[in-house]
């Protein structure tokens, strides 16, 4: 029954139960901060009965239940071979404020309906299969994201764990609230897992633009974030005639149309992956009357290789300070925040979900993830891969987040068949 | 001795004392709220401080001291001739939050001194001199500026008397507060002025490009504010490819440079004074990882005519939306917040202006002001023109503000001699 083909008319063929994962999925989406769609924060109260409900759904399709060390929730099922290690399918619970029913919690429901499908087709597996929610995915109020896929894979610096959040209350403390042992997670940092998985919305409108199943993630963009600012003369904007202006916004403008242009070009080159955006803007002193003294700008930039973020690096540093310097003013700081290595998935994964993709029938493509997720740290420690699934206009991080039920089962699908054969590998 | 020519090697030979005047606005430079220099806000106890030391050197200077029926201070000299009505010289005491110590009470202390010259020489004018500070000239916290001189000239909307500011109360109660009496504006409006003179800083760079001693302001700028609102999507930054995006910035940028360079092409056609400045943008959602979804912004526009301003109005209408659509994204509103016609001073008292500033040897220039003052109230209903001194970077409304001892008493020795020639008209 597992590697039936896929059947358009009859997608009774597919292992998964489409209803049963949807109404898991409408279940989560109910647990969350009232008048607040949909609100399901990390370390809140709230993100507590959301595990509540996964924990009693993980026991009634037969998982073990436990919280590592990390704070991770996961569900596990014993594979017949105590050698052969563990086969992992993750993501997360936790919602950024007011976000949407799919991010994240869509791959744990998925998870959990691969264990049933497998339980209902009656195949016992070699590895052992864990569903892992993994704790606070999206940025935290402490300011750190994916904390629990960090603990388990040794990427938790303890330095991290001082960082404090609302009341001053520590990432340890706040970790050994959600049933985490903090002083542990070293010492039970993972060497057993063997393959992970992780199936997400993509976030974006490539696979609906497309007209595409499912995307196969080859690489997880690397992320740098570079702060501009741009320094003029505040002056009065009655009595400063237009060419004795220094007008940062004048050069600001100038700054975000090279930035622009340059990732319009560098993306159509067709050397991989390339999204820049200037998505924090702030001018000073942001009053009618007066001439903008000051732009301070934040760029985000993710690239699919090292090569397309140096070059881009090296225009910004470049090409920008004569752009500004066109309108008579400077850029006064050109600061990198943050700059992350690109991820690679693993090729054999890859290979494995595609040749699943094709026997199901379904339409795909292998494609690079703009956005982060805790795939990142697991591919630290183990061959990982990433399924995607279309959502409706690319709406993400908000409550019109969607995707069609039978568009979650394609993925899931999916999942179930990669999974055997990486069990059988 | 009023009439004596202007000698740069001896400036004792001005009838107005340098160093009286100087003393006086370093006086009330320092009659400030504790660490915020330089702030004396309308309605405030601080302001109310000022005045008791203005009243003080109105007396002092043989002034009858008086608040009006609309909370203005006035000193007042008799004419020898009580049918040949009144000349007043004022602007205001008031600054906005953090401002300067010249913006506005220079020309109330330049007043004060021109009246004490007259006394020093010895002169009985025939009309009555009048040195006045009208209340609450900056934008106040009630959200109107201007209080005082619009009382004072009949243009007080009745309706404005009912506006609230801290603490809900209405600015009715603030003007009684002052010691005005708001039951008497209507009736107490003033119809026996003859001209009137006003003393202010420039505000912008323009004399102290040329290197000139004065300005002779000949046209009050007229302003229009619009409000622009462009709309695309907020997508997520890192997973919609490039080409897929409705970046409302990207559109933004082109509005913000068409609205530039239509206001560069104005200003230099000759056809008169004109600027506009995108002084107010605000992005949303503002988030580095968000491709912003809409951007909205305020362009303040002032044109020496209103030929210049229709010009660019139109311009802005016809042009700028396709400005955005060529990048994605719509204008989804323009609207015209405020419009204001710009106001002509008398040329006649310009044209004294000019005559006097030669006969002084003061080095001058008739040029527009692109800011609104008390003299657009007072023109309403009286001959009013203005004359401005340099200030240093033309930096106003901060705490660096700054004009030399000269170069004010250059303005204020224009002042006398000019109102020499009116009372001999």
């Amino acid at each position: 029954m597992a590697d039936a083909p896929y059947n358009k008319a009859g997608r009774s063929n597919w292992a998964v139960n489409q209803d049963r994962l949807w109404d898991d999925l409408m279940a989560l989406g109910a647990i969350i901060e009232p008048d607040k769609p949909y609100t399901r924060r990390s370390f809140s109260p709230m993100f507590l009965k959301g595990r509540d409900y996964l924990s009693r759904r993980f026991e009634e399709a037969g998982l073990a239940v436990s919280i590592d060390a990390g704070g991770n929730l996961i569900g596990r099922l014993e594979g017949t071979d105590p050698k052969a290690g563990t086969l992992m399918i993750g993501s997360h619970s936790d919602t950024v404020p007011g976000g949407g029913r799919f991010d994240g919690v869509a791959g744990v429901v998925a998870g959990l309906e691969v264990v049933r499908a497998l339980k209902d087709a009656g195949i016992a597996p070699r590895h052992s299969i864990e569903v892992t929610d993994c704790l606070a995915e999206e940025m935290s109020e402490f300011g750190l994201s994916c904390v629990g896929s960090r603990a388990m894979t040794g990427s938790l610096e303890p330095a991290m764990l001082d960082y404090t959040g609302p009341a001053e209350e520590s990432l340890r403390d706040a970790i050994t609230r959600m049933g985490g042992r903090p002083e542990a997670i070293k010492a039970e940092a993972r060497d057993d897992i063997k393959g992970y998985l992780e199936l997400h919305i993509e976030q974006g409108r490539v696979l609906e633009s497309e007209e595409l199943d499912v995307g196969i993630v080859t690489t997880i963009v690397g992320i740098t974030r570079i702060e501009i600012t741009i320094s003029g003369l505040p002056d009065h904007a009655g009595t400063t005639p237009m060419d004795l202006r220094k007008d940062a916004l004048s050069g600001a403008i100038e700054v975000v149309g090279g930035i622009r242009d340059k990732a319009r070009a560098l993306a159509a080159a067709g050397e991989g992956y390339f999204v820049a955006t200037t998505g924090e803007f702030y001018l000073e002193p942001n009053a009618a009357n007066v001439v903008p003294g000051k732009v301070k700008l934040v760029i985000d930039t993710r690239a699919q290789t090292r090569e397309l973020m140096e070059q881009f690096l090296a225009f910004a540093k470049a090409e920008l300070p004569a752009l500004a310097a066109g309108q008579g003013v400077e850029i006064s700081e050109l600061k990198i925040l943050s700059d992350s290595l690109h991820t690679e998935c693993d090729e054999g994964l890859g290979d494995l979900l595609l040749q699943a993709s094709n026997e199901l029938g379904l339409t795909s493509k292998k494609m690079t993830s703009g956005a982060g997720h805790d795939a990142v740290f697991f591919s630290r420690i183990t061959p990982a891969a990433m399924v995607f699934v279309p959502c409706k206009g690319g709406r993400s991080h908000c409550p019109e987040e969607w995707s069609d039920p039978d568009q979650l089962a394609a993925g899931t699908a999916l999942l179930f068949e990669t999974l055997r054969k990486m069990d059988r590998r």
